[in-house]
C-alpha cells in the first residue's frame, strides 16, 4: 500500500510523462534558460529503464522550432518524444473529417500543413497573440455561426500568462468569447484534456497508473494526470506557488523542489 | 380582469417606453431610414396624456449624436427624454466612487467627460468595434487584475449584429473573455438590467405596472420590461423574428405589426 503514494510508487513505475515550460526551462524572450539540474535529471530517466515522454500546451510555435531550441540549451530530447495540442488537433481533424479555419499563431502555422483547410467546417483557436484582431476574432465567429453544426476546438484554456510586458490574455479568454457569441461549448485540445492524456499513455503502451507526471501547474498537469488515473507530481519552479500546496481540490501525490530532485526520489526507490 | 392583458390594458397605463432602433427607425451606415408610420405614432404618443420616454442599449454613439440624427429624420425627440447605457454608468460610477478605465467606441467618450479616470478602479467596456484590439483587451484586463477588488461594467450583453461587412462580435463577446480571464462577473448597465429600466420608471414617476415597454427585442425589451413588472409588447419590425412568438421563456404581452399599430390600439382603448 506504501507504494501508492510518493515516492514509493516510483518502485512500480514504467513511464515518466514531463511537462517543459517550468520543469525543464524557464520561458522568456528569446530562448529560455535550463531549470538548474534538469538537463542531468532528462539524461538519468533516459539511461533508465522507465519511458519518457514531454507533454507540453505550447501553442505560438511548432514542435520542430521549441525542440530545436531545447536542443541547443543541451537538453537530450527529440520532436517524436514531445505531445503538443497542435498535432493532437490534426488528428482528431483527421478522424472526424474536419477542415479548421485556423486563428493560431504563424509559427504553430507548420503543424497544420498536413490538413484540408478549404471550405471550413469547424474553428481552430490558438493563443495568436497579437493576431487576436478584431476582424480576426470576426472571421473566426462567421465561420462557426455560419455552419449547421458549429465545432470550435481550443489549444488549451488558460486565463493568461506573462511575457516581458506585462500579463496578456491567453486562449481561453478568446475560447470563452467565441462559446459565447455561438451559444456552443468548445473542446479544449491539450492538457488537462484526458483525451490528451491518453494519447501519450497510448503512444508508451502504458495503463495510467504505471505512468508519473511531473508539472509546475498544478491543476493542468498534476489534476489532469490524476483524473486520468495517473499519479502527479508538482515542482516548486515555474508557475509553482505556495498556495498550491493547500489549493481547494487539487491535492499533489508529492511536490519536490525541482526536476533533478524528483528524478534522485525516482531512482533511489528503483535501486 | 380583462384590463391587465393587451391592449386593455392600455385603459389604465399612464406611461409608454420606446425602444428605438427597429422600433422608430432601421440601423444602417450613416443615418438610419425611419420606419413607416412611427414619426406619426411618436406625435399622437406625445399629443395624449402618456408620459413618453425612449430607452435604447446603443453605446457607439453619445446621446447628442444620435439623437441629432432622429431629429433629422423627423422625430420630435430630445436628449432628456432619451435613456442609454453610458449615462446609466456614470450615475453608478459617481454614486459608487469609482474612476473608470474606458474601453469604449470614440463616439461615446462625450458622455464621460465629467468623470475623473486617473488611477481607475474599475473598467467600463462598450460596443468598441474596431478598438477591440488585443492590446486595448490586454490593457484593460491589467487594470481589472490589478485591482484588490475588480470591478468590470459591461454596456450592454450583446452576442453579435450585423453590419454592412456581416455579423460583428458584439460587446458581450468581450465581456465573457474579461470575467473569465480575471475569474468575475461583470455588471451589466443597460437592457435588461432591472436598475436600468427602474431608473427610466423613476425619471416618470410612475410604479412598473403603469408603464409599457414596446421593442423589436423580445429577450432584452419585452422580457426585460416584464421581469420588472411591467407591460411588454414587440413589434414585427427590427430583429423581430417569427420565433420570437413561439419562444421558450419569453411571452411578449402583445405583437403587433409596427409602433404605428401599436399606438393606434392604445390610444383607442383610451378613447
Amino acid at each position: 500500500m506504501a507504494d501508492s503514494g510518493w515516492p514509493g510508487c516510483a518502485k512500480s513505475l514504467k513511464g515518466v510523462i514531463l511537462d517543459m515550460c517550468g520543469v525543464l526551462y524557464d520561458c522568456g524572450e528569446g530562448d529560455g534558460v535550463a531549470i538548474a539540474g534538469s538537463i542531468e535529471a532528462v539524461k538519468r530517466l533516459k539511461a533508465s529503464n522507465l519511458q519518457l515522454r514531454f507533454c507540453t500546451n505550447e501553442t505560438q510555435n511548432a514542435r520542430e522550432t521549441f525542440v530545436a531550441m531545447l536542443q541547443r540549451l543541451g537538453f537530450d530530447i527529440s520532436v517524436s518524444e514531445v505531445f503538443s495540442p497542435a498535432p493532437a488537433a490534426v488528428a482528431v481533424l483527421k478522424e472526424r473529417g474536419l477542415r479548421p479555419h485556423l486563428l493560431v499563431y504563424d509559427g504553430l502555422l507548420p503543424e497544420f500543413e498536413s490538413v484540408d483547410k478549404t471550405n471550413p467546417n469547424c474553428v481552430i483557436i490558438g493563443d495568436s497573440a497579437e493576431k487576436f484582431t478584431y476582424q480576426n476574432l470576426n472571421e473566426a465567429f462567421r465561420v462557426l455561426i455560419g455552419l449547421e453544426k458549429p465545432v470550435l476546438f481550443s489549444l488549451g484554456q488558460g486565463r493568461y500568462y506573462k511575457e516581458s510586458n506585462g500579463l496578456n490574455l491567453d486562449v481561453g479568454a478568446y475560447m470563452k468569447a467565441l462559446e459565447y457569441a455561438c451559444d456552443l461549448k468548445a473542446e479544449v485540445v491539450g492538457k488537462p484534456s484526458p483525451r490528451f492524456f491518453q494519447s501519450v499513455l497510448n503512444d508508451m503502451g502504458l495503463q495510467p497508473h504505471e505512468a508519473l507526471m511531473i508539472g509546475d501547474d498544478l491543476v493542468n498537469d498534476v489534476g489532469g494526470a490524476q483524473n486520468c488515473g495517473m499519479k502527479g507530481v508538482q515542482v516548486r519552479t515555474g508557475k509553482y506557488r505556495p498556495s498550491d500546496e493547500r489549493h481547494s481540490t487539487v491535492t499533489a501525490g508529492g511536490t519536490v523542489d525541482n526536476l533533478a530532485q524528483a528524478v534522485d526520489m525516482i531512482l533511489n526507490q528503483r535501486h
